[in-house]
């Protein structure tokens, strides 16, 4: 498409939030950002990619690129798209949530040996005996997990022998191995943090996985209200522990009364995707509040049941070309795209239906996907 | 602010949809276009504007430029800002809502002298003894309206002589004058028209004037059922008979169990910026899916009460810097900001707050702007 010369549209005098790393969470951001007269800025991976279509501000560069970060940020607010980012750069521009904070989403040993919340059994391993050793421990199967750079069930494996790991292993190359929770489900607790110190918690949702990627979320999560309290207390405590600022995402399995964390997100996540329409601030603006220390937005559901389902690929070539389709047979359904091409199992957009009666709100949003996905 | 050579962020296969005129209205169908996946196009007067601070794809031009506007729609879909863009140019890109719909909307006088709907006494007056006259009609006093480019009570006088009228008047100069209807409250019924053909209408609202500057909504208008269906009736039949294709704003008198039209916007409108959060399908998104011909959403309101208030001006350099103050005395209002620099009356953003009892409602929404306003 066409190259022009044009400005950034920046104007002085507006609040500035940069975002390292832009995707399609800095693309929602941008609708609160706009909404709230906030300048967004993205450093992006490519220019017509989905957090660059939508931001005025956004300007190519690498996730991992120092001296572009650095004139990039130029000592603005900043906060981050994903976890991959080296610390030295993350101490430096002073990022928001920190360095020391998201070391814990950034890796699964410091996480399992340093958070203060409960955890499935686990062991750490640096070679094939030690790692046969701990699946011994474990009964026999055991879950290994990469400690860096995993992410939508990438650099996971359920393995019973050193011998299943799926991806490249050498000995010295640290593993962490964890049991394998027989859970009665999956359920997210999202809070935000500020950093004066206020917390504030959305309800506890459950999410439904699919090949490892979530896949439907329902909000608020159809279990007992012990569990709700249950969950908000532990990621209270560990948004106090790390000093996270912005959105913290503590993914749990249920476990009968009890919860085990299973990871745990800096930002923005998925399973949070249902609060731009069903809470009264979403997970989006109460991010920017977090990062400018403002004070924290109403949590409150909108709607007695919100469900969200991903689309993860599609068979048409683009799902776009459905809109029509969906709302033809429901104009209610709310529809979010990610200006992303599709590509098998890739998240390129997701649905969210709210509503009274739980299981048709959950049939709506999930015949909205069938169709996106040209089933 | 620095000038940087950067891509428009257009990528091959978006649906499009352009937008001439763009203002704050472009700004805030934008949050909508991002979630759609739809990349909207704006041809705006300044390169750090409203619209262009949040749309990628922004070009400056005139809004009477025929060339600009040819080149810059390319045979796309394209909207309108506002009333003022020339009927030839209108013609030649085919605009949604077109030339002959919007003409309604540009001229008062062709409004009152063809549209199919309940009017107040008016006159067409082309000289000052034509004034004279009809203000004696009218019964000694006249509401006098420039047929064409009045906007927020610019080209409106309350006169009971020619000489009353606070602009330059030339005789030849034709002028409309109406009487002044002596209501019980101002309404506003928008709905949305696609090209083929289906209607929509979100619930009858009440709003309150400033100074002739819409100040204060609240949806729905808390009057009797019969008004509300008699609103809608009225809509519909100016939507059908206009063609529009789009939002349209229909602003009434209410005398009593009588409606009159005041005024018609074929745009989203002011009196519909509730619809944000109060509504499943905001005015925004509704507008997109007229102009692409696809299903309308659903227009039911999502709590029993919508208070939007608009922020006219400010005592503050920066009403930005206010909305920690404002979210620490309700951290549930939601607030929108134009990016705008203040001046007197000037429209440069507004607040919305949604809930059970309107008189709480109301009273949190002005306590937010009154604090926004510095005041």
């Amino acid at each position: 498409m066409g190259q022009k010369v044009v400005g950034t549209g920046a104007r002085a005098g507006a609040p500035v939030v940069c975002v390292i790393g832009g995707g399609q969470l800095a693309r929602m951001m941008q609708e609160a950002a706009i909404a709230l007269g906030i300048e967004l800025r993205a450093l992006v991976e490519a220019d017509d990619g989905s957090a660059a279509q939508a931001i005025r501000y956004s300007e190519v560069g690498s996730a991992d690129d120092r001296d572009a970060i650095v004139a990039f940020t130029a000592g603005q607010p900043v906060t981050v798209e994903h976890e991959h980012i080296p610390s030295p750069i993350l101490r430096e521009i002073g990022s928001r949530p920190s360095a020391d904070a998201l070391i814990f989403a950034q890796d699964k040993l410091i996480m399992r040996s340093q958070l203060d919340a409960p955890h499935p059994r686990w062991h750490r391993a640096e070679s094939r005996a030690e790692i046969d050793a701990a699946i011994a421990q474990l009964g026999g199967t055991a879950v290994a997990k990469t400690p860096r750079g995993g992410y939508d069930g990438k650099g996971v494996a359920i393995i019973s022998s050193a011998t299943d790991i799926p991806w490249t292993y050498t000995d010295g190359d640290q593993i962490l191995l964890e049991e394998k929770v027989p859970f009665d489900r999956e359920v997210s607790q999202l809070v935000a943090r500020r950093p004066s110190g206020e917390i504030q918690a959305w309800p506890l949702v459950t999410s439904v996985q699919r090949d490892g990627i979530c896949f439907e979320v329902t909000a608020p999560a159809p279990v007992p209200r012990a569990l709700h309290e249950k969950a908000e207390a532990i990621a209270r405590r560990i948004a106090e522990q790390t000093g996270v600022v912005g959105v913290l995402a503590v993914e749990m399995f249920a476990v009968g009364e009890d919860l085990v964390v299973n990871e745990l997100a800096m930002r923005p996540h998925n399973t949070g995707h249902w609060t731009i329409e069903g809470a009264v601030t979403s997970q989006f603006e109460q991010h920017l509040r977090a990062v400018l220390d403002l004070p924290l937005g109403d949590t409150a559901p909108l709607a007695p049941w919100s469900v969200m389902v991903n689309l993860l690929g599609s068979e048409l070539d683009d799902p776009r070309e459905a809109l029509g389709a969906v709302w033809e047979a429901d104009p209610g359904v709310k529809i979010h795209m990610y200006g992303k091409e599709v590509r098998p199992e890739r998240k390129i957009g997701h649905v969210t239906v709210t509503g009274d009666d739980l299981e048709q709100v959950r049939a709506r949003a999930r015949a909205a996907i069938a169709i996106l996905e040209g089933r």
